[in-house]
């Protein structure tokens, strides 16, 4: 039933997403020509082409050239996400009160986790065979867990890394690779070795959520830039903040952000590469889902078309191969010194153990094998949650389609609030990551992020259906 | 032969010094009283009582009550330190780039590094044990490894230290204990949740040389305590400082000093708990080293003193059990909100299977056992070097007795220099940690710290004796 306090054209749209959405008119279905239907409708023309626009920015019918509008091929799967941008300041002590609530969560028992992106399903992942591979070492040579560990790190896990990066169109050297404590560390070092508090640094917007307390705890003010959801960071908005602004340091995903999921396209990895070096601005790349792209084919690194330098890349095997493990690294381009000495001084080094077996389990092959059963499985959870979302959550719920990864963005329609959203879960044992966690200043207070990471069994499917329903109550009030 | 520039009382003591040291004269034996010395040398009594005072200084003869001065028990052991103060700023440049090359020179073939205090001797370490124990868990739980570990990290661990805490006064909850990446991200997080840049913090002076590149990259500012070579901190300095100074947390070591070896008496430990309530002042225990003393019956921890939860108390099982894993805690007092939140802001967690691992080993008893062996061991090798010291090393070195661990803190008679020492040994193939990197502006140039953390054989002891040669040339040049 269409609302009548609404303007013509959204009424008009709205009565033609209906059947559309319902299926009653199949995908490839030519809809009848705009003079056509606001003869038919009662309204004047320009009614029926905004009406049109605003199903096309829907996703729902698109234009052919000089032959009209279509209905668009679809499996009953949300809208996509338009662009935006957002203001972005500090983080806020209720951002950070709101992760520990989120953190504190996951230890109840029995809690259907949607909220953090830790992969716990380790069917996933070859443990068995990573365990095997360390028994062996652990036979052959037990006195190394006598032997203290010195950075910067296994040269033959340095060596496999820097192997893998040849089909991300780099060439790095083993010797310029550090070992750290995960992605999360690495990130951390990245950030201090080019800032000092009081910087400003830019961001994506939205952002991985955990960099807001890094930043804050780091004294470091942020300027959130426009993100589009399929093409990633926006460069003309990024030109626009170096300009303008004293930045020291951008943080960025261009391969499977998160939490929208987006590629920059090759082209403007090379424009951003060029970017640094023309402010000689640090950009740090976060590549951690970077190989977790369901194209079997992956595209260069940002990395690829650093010429000075200028890109810091960072990343880890804690969502590819090993979560337990937390071996991450980081290609330092021109700040290794400094970076060396902060891990140094902050943590001296990582296990030698677990970086030899995860060598071990690279140079014997099967990790190619691996990653291509794990992407599937991700992209399968992606797509089964995707309709979920499509049938359960309320009209005019939008989502992302990720290019990779585990990682859903979702945003309600207007009015609605994820942070209430999240309690009302929580009172029922599912936890979600709410919107305003992903920027600063209290944006995206009707977005969330969702994790896909174990198969989406019937419980997983009932807790999305059940967040469904309670998005319709969760509504802001100022 | 004396050198007769120096004034009188100095060429008295060395006159003296010379037959004591040879052993000519035997412990024991009663010197002249002052005043026939005096008669019989032809000097001033002051002269002579300046002179005593200077042999009881360098713990050559000793005063007993009402009966006189008395050749002092030595067994070839080099002089023990004098109580110093020192001043202390910024962490230097240079300070950093020394730290760079000690740390590159341990990955140079066949040296002999007396520099790290990084036990390598894998025989010292129950390896064997925690291989099977790890393999064994492995079979059980392979999937493990595919699994994302959490903070605050194993319940199973965290009980287990808690459950030791016993032996050393405290009785911390379980749940209060955080994981971390070893000592040194404990370090890192406790200074980071009470401090911001700018702050001023107080260290002891000598200090762990690591803290420096710590604070200076956390832009702190520092204040070096005075500290003694057998008691610790002095708390009437630290006192002073606490109320002419604006100090935001205090940093030490109470049981076995890095590098003097000092474990506080107990009283000092209660005073210094009170001060950090009396002045609502951090106080953060670096308890690296604690369970390494080698008097058998372990004193109870400064945190054992802690009614209102000012003391952060650190540690690991680095330099105890497992060198290889970097599996540490700190026990946060009344920081634990801003403990774990820039915990997980920092690195996130630590491995679970390494938890578990440490967890079944204490579980499985034995642990005492082996910390009793582990001890002797040390005990063994700070004997050896210091023996070594005494034959070797120019007349008027000093050194540490320390309470426990595998470090010695050596002093060169004035206007030799350690940076000088440091290069001549690493040309050689011996690495030392010179002096002045264990306090900010230049102090202890003629200091410097031997890690005797591997079985004192021919090529140690060699190495030692060369040392001994090479200082005898090292002199400070302005």
């Amino acid at each position: 039933m269409p609302n009548r306090s609404l303007p013509l054209y959204q009424q008009l749209a709205e009565d033609l997403a209906g059947p559309i959405r319902c299926g009653t008119l199949p995908a490839g279905t030519r809809l009848p020509s705009v003079r056509a239907t606001a003869r038919q409708r009662g309204v004047g023309l320009n009614t029926v082409i905004a009406a049109y626009r605003m199903l096309e920015d829907r996703g729902l019918i698109e234009a052919r050239p000089q032959s009209g509008y279509y209905i668009r091929a679809r499996h009953a799967m949300p809208e996509p996400l338009a662009s935006r941008t957002q203001p972005a300041r500090h983080a806020h002590r209720d951002q950070l009160a709101l992760i520990d609530t989120v953190l504190d969560a996951q230890r109840l028992p029995d809690v259907i986790d949607l909220a953090l992106a830790c992969p716990r399903h380790a069917a996933y992942y070859p443990a068995g065979r990573l365990a095997r591979l360390m028994a062996s070492r652990l036979r052959r040579q037990p006195e190394r867990i006598g032997q203290y560990a010195l950075p910067p790190g296994s040269l033959r896990l340095r060596t496999q890394i820097a192997r893998r990066g040849l089909a991300l169109g780099m060439a790095p050297d083993p010797e310029a690779l550090l070992i750290t404590h995960g992605c999360m560390e690495a990130l951390q070092l990245a950030l201090r070795a080019v800032t000092q508090p009081g910087d400003t640094i830019a961001l994506e917007s939205p952002s991985y959520f955990n960099l807001f307390p890094l930043v804050a705890s780091l004294g470091l003010k942020v300027v959130g830039v426009e993100t589009d959801p399929s093409t990633g960071l926006d460069l003309a908005a990024l030109e626009q903040v170096l300009q303008t602004r004293c930045i020291k340091a951008v943080v960025c995903m261009p391969d499977v952000q998160n939490p929208l999921g987006a590629t920059m396209p090759v082209a403007a990895k090379r424009a951003l590469a060029a970017l640094a070096a023309r402010y000689r601005t640090p950009v740090i790349e976060d590549a951690l889902y970077a190989e977790l792209q369901f194209d079997p084919v992956l595209p260069p690194a940002l990395k690829a078309f650093d010429r000075e330098g200028w890109v810091m890349r960072v990343s880890s095997f804690t969502k590819t191969l090993a979560p337990d493990f937390r071996i991450g690294w980081i290609d330092p381009g021109r700040f290794a010194e400094p970076v060396r000495r902060l891990k140094f001084a902050s943590s001296i080094a990582e296990s030698h153990l677990l970086q030899e077996t995860l060598a071990d389990m690279l140079e014997s092959g099967g990790y190619d094998r691996h990653l291509r059963t794990l992407r599937r499985h991700y992209e399968a959870n992606i797509h089964a949650v995707r309709t979920l979302i499509a049938r359960h959550f309320p009209e005019g719920t939008r989502a992302t389609r990720p290019a990779g990864g585990f990682l859903l963005w979702v945003e309600l329609p207007e009015g609605a609030d994820s942070i209430r959203l999240f309690e009302a879960a929580l009172a029922e044992g599912i936890t979600i990551m709410p919107g305003p966690l992903h920027a600063t200043g209290g944006a995206y207070r009707h977005g969330l992020r969702l994790s896909c990471c174990a198969p989406v069994d019937a419980r997983f499917a009932s807790a999305i259906a059940r967040l469904g329903v309670l998005a319709r109550t969760c509504s802001f009030v100022q």
